[in-house]
């Protein structure tokens, strides 16, 4: 009989980014992370395939955000325009309150190669994935993927941005003033 | 004492594309390698660290020619000028003579989830090192690693399109007109 514990997984991801902050990524074990907020290993591997996985929980759900965000844009027809309404509306999955943890969660990132690979994985996914988005609004290649690539440097280049020490502007308002920097850089030359 | 295989290490490398091309990396092994070639696992070890290795030789080549090339740059100040120029100088390591190896590579890549993100982290890497270039010619950010990821971006795409069937155009060239189109692309919004 499996047993129901009332916000196990949000503890159990609290719990972890602790961990592999203090610890250390590799010295910290699946057993350590359940143990540690009172919950068994095996109550641990029913949320979560592995420990990694617990760093990039929520992914599906951003990068669904993001491409609904390019199929739904209403602000204009062009595909920069598509993705900057895409941009502020997948910022909803970072809000304020979220700065904290992601701040932790990077420190993580940066400090082991395999979840940095992980991580730049992940971002060529969501970069296909919006692409894919914007050839069925049909933009056409290789503008899709220019344009998409484009916005995945926006969001990087933001989100570091958003999680520097100090930031307290919102993600969304770093994007607008990050993309307007790339339409500035790259102005078809006089 | 070691003794010298003139060419050993060309030989190695071309057989070893078409053992992973034919048989598939994984079922590929360094003595495999280095048998269909007459040479030992030993020979093959003084030239490689690991199979992994022959697909990602010479890119260390390839970030110094990039950076040099952003170094170097005379065709113009803004950080896009710069690295449109480094583009250029880049494309040396690509003649057209290289585009037969490099198609065969992409497939062995795109099949095996570990190269990906291997050469993900060679492309994050190549744009941190001209992002730094780009610093150093006095380039502030966030410009100096918007212009170093969309330089990345450009080059990925040309090179994707330089091994497609049929294209005959070089790379210098096909990167010149992507760029074009970036820049359209992100023209500011009117």
């Amino acid at each position: 009989m499996v047993r129901w514990e009332p916000g196990a997984r949000d503890r159990l991801r609290a719990a972890a980014l602790q961990l592999f902050a203090d610890r250390g990524f590799e010295q910290t074990t699946a057993s350590d992370i359940a143990e540690s907020v009172g919950l068994t290993e095996r109550t641990f591997f029913r949320h979560f395939a592995d420990k990694r996985e617990v760093l990039f929980d929520g992914q599906d759900l951003f990068q669904e955000l993001f491409v609904t965000g390019v199929a739904s844009a209403t602000g204009g027809a062009s595909a920069v325009d598509l993705v900057a309404d895409a941009l502020q509306t997948a910022s909803a999955f970072f809000p304020d309150d979220r700065r904290a943890y992601s701040r932790l969660r990077q420190t993580i990132i940066v400090e082991n190669p395999g979840l940095q690979e992980r991580e730049l994985l992940k971002m060529a996914r969501l970069s296909e994935g919006i692409a894919v988005a914007l050839r069925e609004r049909g933009i056409p290649e290789p503008q899709a993927t220019l344009a998409a690539e484009s916005g995945v440097t926006v969001f990087g280049v933001a989100f570091r941005q958003w999680i520097a020490a100090d930031e307290r502007r919102s993600l969304a308002e770093i994007e607008r003033d990050i993309l307007g920097e790339l339409r500035t850089l790259t102005a078809p030359a006089r």
